[in-house]
Formats: C-alpha cells, sequence, structure tokens
C-alpha cells in the first residue's frame, strides 16, 4: 500500500517497515508534559528506574494549565514539574516567558515538519499543523519516552480531507474544523489519521492550520496532520530549533476513506452545547444571551485570532454584565499583540486580558462557570461542566463570532455587525 | 475634648454630639462588599427582613477577590453579588471594568473628605487617604447599613502621626507604613484611629498615601485617615461623583498619644515573616533568595506604584526561575500603564501581567506558593499561609524593592541596582 504521510512518518522513525494496522516501535523527536501531567510522568519515571531523560534539549515541562496557581495543589504541581526539569536539566520555561504548551512550542520550533512528537496533553495533535505526527498520550506512557527517546503505536489508517474552493474572510479555521465535525462526528476519525491538503489551504495561515489540527482529537483522531507546503515550510525555518526533513504523502497513497469540503459558500459556525460536532451555522441558531466570552486557548489563542478578535471589537463596548476574557496563548502572541496595540483595544472595550494561560478551557481558572451560565467560547471542548458547573452550557465558536457576541450579548454572526470591506481588511492581513 | 479629625466626622453624621469612648449612630455615606463578602450579606439582609438598601447608588458589590473566577464555588458567589445588585440596581462594575474595590472605588469618586464609608472588608481603611472615616467591617453589620444608611460605632481614640523631613526617592508609602508598624506593632493602635499628618506628607502622591491608609488596620487601626490638603483635594474635586465638605482636626485636638517619624534618613524597609511589625531595613537583612515576586494588591496596585516597578526593570530582565506577577489594582491603572509603555517593559522583561483584582495576596489565585517557596511581596500580609503554602514565606516590601529583587533573584535594596538618577527621576514622575 503506498504510504500516507502519517504511515511515511512512522515508516521513517521506525527500523522495520510497519504497515496500516501494525504496532511498531518509533523514535520520538520530542516529548514534553504540563504542570498537570508532569507529576505522574515523574512517578512513572521513577517506577520504571529511569534515571536521566534520553536526551534533555528534546524533553520539556510547560506550566500552563493552573498558571499563575490558583490554589496550594496546583502550586505543589507546578513545583514538582520545575524541580524535575531542573535536576535533569530539561526544557522549562518560567511563567511569564512561557505560554500554552500547544502555542508555544511550535512557535519556539520544537516541532517541525516530518517529526514525531508525543505530548502528555490530549491537545498535542494541534503539532501536527506542521506536518508532525504529534499526538497525546497518558503520562506513564510519556515517562517511558522520556526515558527511552522511543514508544510504540499501531500505524493509524488515514482519513484525507481536502478543504476545496475559496474562502470568504468570515470562514476561519475554526468553522472550517467545526463544518468537519459537523459532518462525521465526535467518533468520526477514531484511531485515525486525518490528513489535510486541497487548494483551499494554500492561502491558509498557519494560525488557523493550528486549530484545525488542534481539533482533530475532538473526532477521535490520532493525528491531524498537514501535507507540507510552502507557507509551513516558511514557517518552520524560521523558527526551527534543529534541522528537519519534511515528509509527504505519496500521490497514490490509500486512503481508509476521502471527505471534501467546500468552503465557497461556508457560513460561520458554532457547536452548541454539549458536544463539538453539534454544529450548526450561527444564523441558523436561536440569539443565545450569553454571561461570559472566552477568546483564547491551545485552539484560537494565536496571533490571527486575536487580531481578529481586536479588530472586531476596535471601537466597540463588550455589552453590559458580558464579561470578555481574552487570553493570548504564548507571550510572544502577548507581546505583538500589545506592540499592534490590540491589548489596548480590547481594554478600551471593557475585555479582560490575562497572562498567556489556558485559562478557563478545561475548569480550570480565569473564568468557570456559575450555575445556569453561558459561554461562547473559541475553545475546542463544550462537554458538560468542561467551564464550569454542570449546568453552565458552553458554544464553541471562532474568534470572529465570539468577538461579535461579546458585543451584542448574544450569539451574533460577525457580519451582522462588521462590513464587507471589515473581512476584505481581514484577508489582507 | 477638642475633636481630633474621626471625632469631627463622627460628630459631622450623627444626631448627637458623641463623645470618645461613647457607642453613637452615625449616617453612612457609601457602603460596598466585594464577591466574597456580599453573599453572607444578602443573606442577613433577607434575615433582618430588608427589601431595598436605603440608596443603590450609595450601595455597591464589587467582583474582586476570586475573578476572573478560579472554580465553580467562586463563580457562584460572584453570581450571587451580581444579581443581587442588579435586583437592587445598586452600583456593580463586571470583570475588565472594575478593579480592587480599595483602588477602584476612590478612583471613581465614590470616597470622598469628610465621608463616612463602610466596606465589608477590612482594608476599607484605604479610604483614609482621602479624610474620610472609612473602615471595615462583617458582612452582617454591612447589610444593616444597606438597609438602613446607618450603623453604630465606638468614636476611637486617636494616635497622631507626623511624618517630617524631607523624603528620598527610594521612601516610598510603604516603607514609611512599615516604618509606623515596626514601631508601634500589630496592635500598636487597636481600636483607634490613625491621623496622618506632618510636613513629608505635601509632596507624597495620593498613591502612596493610600498605601499607608491601607496598612492601617495592621496596626489594629479602626481607620487610618489623613488631613485634607491640596493635593488630596485636587484628587477628589476631579473624580468625585457626588459633593463633599472636607472636615478637619480642631488645631487643639487631644490625641491619645503622638508619633513622629523622620523620613530624612530612612533605607528600604521589609517586613519578613511572619508578621507585618517584624521590620527590618533590607541592607541589614540576609539576601533571602525568592521564588516570586508580586506587585499589585489594594496596597501597592496603583499607578505610581507600577510606574516605579516598570522604570526599575526597563530595560532588564526577571532572574531565571523567578516569576514575577504585576497585577495592576485597577483597569484605569492598567490602561494608563498600557498607554506609558510599562506593560510593554513588564512583558519584555519576562514578567506576567494579569487582569486586575486582588490576585495571590490573599491565598486566592493568579500566583499561589508552594511548600518552602518564599515571595517578596507589595501586598499587606505576612501571616503563615497567607499566599499559599503552611511552610511558604512572605516578604512585604515596596515595589522598588520588590522590582530589584525580581532582577537579582533574592532579597535587594533597589539602590544596589539603580543609580542615584533615576531615584531622581521618580520624584519628577
Amino acid at each position: 500500500m503506498a504510504r500516507t504521510l502519517v504511515s511515511t512518518i512512522i515508516a521513517a522513525h521506525s527500523t522495520g517497515s510497519p504497515q496500516e494496522g501494525e504496532i511498531c516501535k518509533v523514535r520520538v523527536d520530542f516529548a514534553f508534559a504540563n504542570d498537570i501531567t508532569t507529576p505522574p510522568a515523574i512517578q512513572s519515571f521513577k517506577a520504571m528506574g529511569a534515571e536521566k531523560v534520553f536526551d534533555p534539549l528534546r524533553c520539556a515541562v510547560l506550566p500552563d494549565h493552573f498558571t499563575p496557581n490558583k490554589d496550594i495543589a496546583s502550586a505543589e504541581q507546578a513545583k514538582k514539574g520545575k524541580e524535575f526539569a531542573q535536576s535533569q536539566k530539561m526544557l522549562y520555561w518560567e511563567v511569564g516567558r512561557v505560554g500554552v504548551e500547544h502555542a508555544f512550542l511550535p512557535e519556539q520550533g520544537y516541532i517541525l515538519p516530518g517529526d514525531i512528537v508525543t505530548g502528555a496533553d490530549s491537545h498535542t495533535c494541534t503539532g501536527g499543523a506542521l506536518g508532525a505526527l504529534s499526538t497525546g498520550m497518558g503520562s506513564t506512557d510519556l515517562a517511558a519516552v522520556w526515558a527511552l527517546g522511543e514508544t510504540w503505536l499501531r500505524v493509524p489508517p488515514t482519513l484525507r480531507v481536502d478543504f476545496v474552493g475559496e474562502r470568504p474572510g468570515w470562514v476561519t479555521g475554526k468553522d472550517m474544523i467545526l463544518a468537519l465535525l459537523g459532518r462525521i462526528g465526535v467518533q468520526g476519525a477514531r484511531y485515525m489519521a486525518l490528513e489535510f491538503g486541497g487548494e483551499a489551504l494554500s492561502c491558509l495561515p498557519m494560525d488557523d492550520r493550528f486549530t484545525i489540527a488542534n481539533m482533530a482529537v475532538e473526532a477521535g483522531g490520532k493525528a491531524g496532520i498537514f501535507v507540507p507546503d510552502q507557507t509551513m515550510l516558511e514557517y518552520a525555518s524560521k523558527r526551527a530549533s534543529r534541522r528537519f526533513t519534511p515528509l509527504y504523502p505519496h500521490a497514490q497513497a490509500s486512503y481508509l476513506r476521502r471527505e471534501t469540503i467546500d468552503v465557497t459558500n461556508m457560513e460561520p459556525v458554532v457547536a452548541l452545547p454539549h458536544s463539538p460536532d453539534n454544529v450548526k451555522a450561527v444564523r441558523a441558531c436561536r440569539p443565545f444571551h450569553i454571561h461570559q466570552v472566552f477568546i483564547g486557548s491551545c485552539t484560537n489563542g494565536r496571533f490571527r485570532d486575536i487580531e481578529m478578535a481586536a479588530l472586531l471589537l476596535e471601537g466597540k463596548k463588550v455589552a453590559d454584565n458580558v464579561r470578555c476574557i481574552v487570553i493570548p496563548a504564548s507571550y510572544e502572541v502577548y507581546n505583538q499583540a500589545l506592540e499592534k496595540g490590540y491589548i489596548k483595544i480590547f481594554a478600551d472595550a471593557g475585555a479582560v486580558v490575562c497572562t498567556p494561560t489556558c485559562g478557563p478551557c478545561l475548569g480550570g481558572h480565569m473564568g468557570i462557570l456559575a450555575n445556569g451560565e453561558r459561554c461562547i467560547s473559541t475553545s475546542n471542548r463544550n462537554f458538560v461542566g468542561r467551564m464550569g458547573h454542570s449546568k453552565s452550557e458552553l458554544i464553541l465558536a471562532s474568534p470572529l463570532v465570539a468577538a461579535a457576541s461579546a458585543v451584542t450579548g448574544k450569539l451574533t454572526d460577525p457580519r451582522d455587525i462588521a462590513t464587507h470591506e471589515f473581512f476584505t481588511r481581514l484577508e489582507g492581513k
């Protein structure tokens, strides 16, 4: 069988010639964990009798979930991770100089085309935007990778997704991945690799691609990998922390299934409570009243996300009684937003801007919901109780929909408060 | 007995002529609670059979302690306060448009010279910088004020404190109040009013005065009140939300005791663990290594505090492995800092900047300490476990000492890393 992209990457990291469905051992290029998943990984690492990580410059600990620490338990967690990283001379960055792991690591050139990357966090699939097999695992498996520099996996079948057509300015990466989720469902790619290609990607910014790759796991995917192109290679080359070799699928690769999504007539969409595949066009929904908007997370806290939200909010005010919480996903994004004046736009609008962290996405802190509260969030999951009380509700959306809704206080299509010129201007950015 | 300032204010709010030591009823000009103290106040309010607050424009709820909400419990608390405020048409500001109550209310002109103000928070004494009898009380008493517009109190004796001499640029309001605490101790003004005067105050900025008034309660004071002067009246006039009448002590007022503090040769000081009166000159301390610096709180999160810290950090970096958490105390301070480029200085230095909130001061969130961690904090209390683990340590300091220590990673006198010109420039601001 001619190899798909994921199969090609696996073969390049294996000593044998593993075929789809086979279990094999692979070399790992980079392995990381966060403040929550590091302490159990340390425990497993020690239980295995391991003493040193395989390569301290390919292993990292990133404090992002409950930082700045919200309580003693989270402070103890973060401290354990930091002390382990220091004792191993692993990569570690202190709060204020880091960000959400899945935003920070690609920016800093630690995830690169052709890589196999493992992280003790389910959204490790985000790195697929860089043509890497980047996949989440539990802390125990991650500990084994830290010890050995390798892991085992079953070569997944591939669901090839082609985005075609001409993308209007109001359609973002978030709308594209939500559209796919709406079509295939949260089990639609279970233990498959999603392989993203198609003509509509050629002018899709990297930040939108990260959003798409990030939510591969919401379809059950083992990974969501973009085929390398000029945009990706330029991004990677500028930032690479080491040499890399981009890999490609065979022209006649054998796909388990193919899906084609035409973006030409796509509208802004949302995932209604309580599943990421409960997807509807915004204009087909009732105008849900909201208590909070969250713009950030590993899904949509990158520069273009922050920029889209800022430009839409410019000169406008967040609706009375609505909290609008903006959390850039890394210090680099924060600093860029500061320089462009976007932080000022948020402040002037009455939005909250917090330091880079996962924030309320996982119900951690900085914006947890009370009973009966409803939030429009740019994050990735809207399961029951994900951001707080079991009777709160989450609507997943793009930064454009989120910002538009912050202004009106109810679920709003961005086209209803912005001009056609606004979207043209966005595309020029 | 010729009336002191506190006695004059009480008399002006009473129908009789209450004397020192007597219990009397007084009219209250403004009464507020925060996200923690509002829910029990609501409960008491209802238990009293009260239906309407005495004047919705003189009653306020401010969400500042656990906001943006860190968990479901804090989200429920905040929601209760918000809904009560809305149902009563009381003053309420949403997260992102507010700040720490004791910074925000004076800025917005709700605490004014000659006022009696009560707040369900111990640091309500901060308002004394505006020549008001501003004092903290429990939620039950506050509920009674909301219901009746009046409260009872015993007319406190007055400890008059005169600051004299010429203040060097490295001596801030924080050093002045710590020096007083070091001299009189945490019981030194128990149920007294501190009355602040003296020639050294004439060129002391309002922000430093708020710091001094804020910590009156650390000496056990019922209040800490500044005698009105031009600086105070200009500040109040620009911001006043209503008319006010400044009040003054009688020239021959009867003070229980007087203290005079000469600032001329004062050095930067700190309060070592675990009491605000454990005060020493920085240069007399060993160079304690630190894990965190916190610049913010109702004590030192105002514009001049943020400015001093920013100017000291400009072009420098926070030490490796030190977290430096900066939390402007209100959105006004945040916006001013943004415009002046100070947020950028912090970001460039590798500090965390968070949205206005109490932050880690009270052990709430955004920087809680783990076992064995040590923090230099510009806040007001360093009791055992105040900011986290019972085996963590807090050193209270000015923003200058805090920022200097962030750079070196150990307790540092700002004069050791800044030039004489730097302090001259500070004074020009």
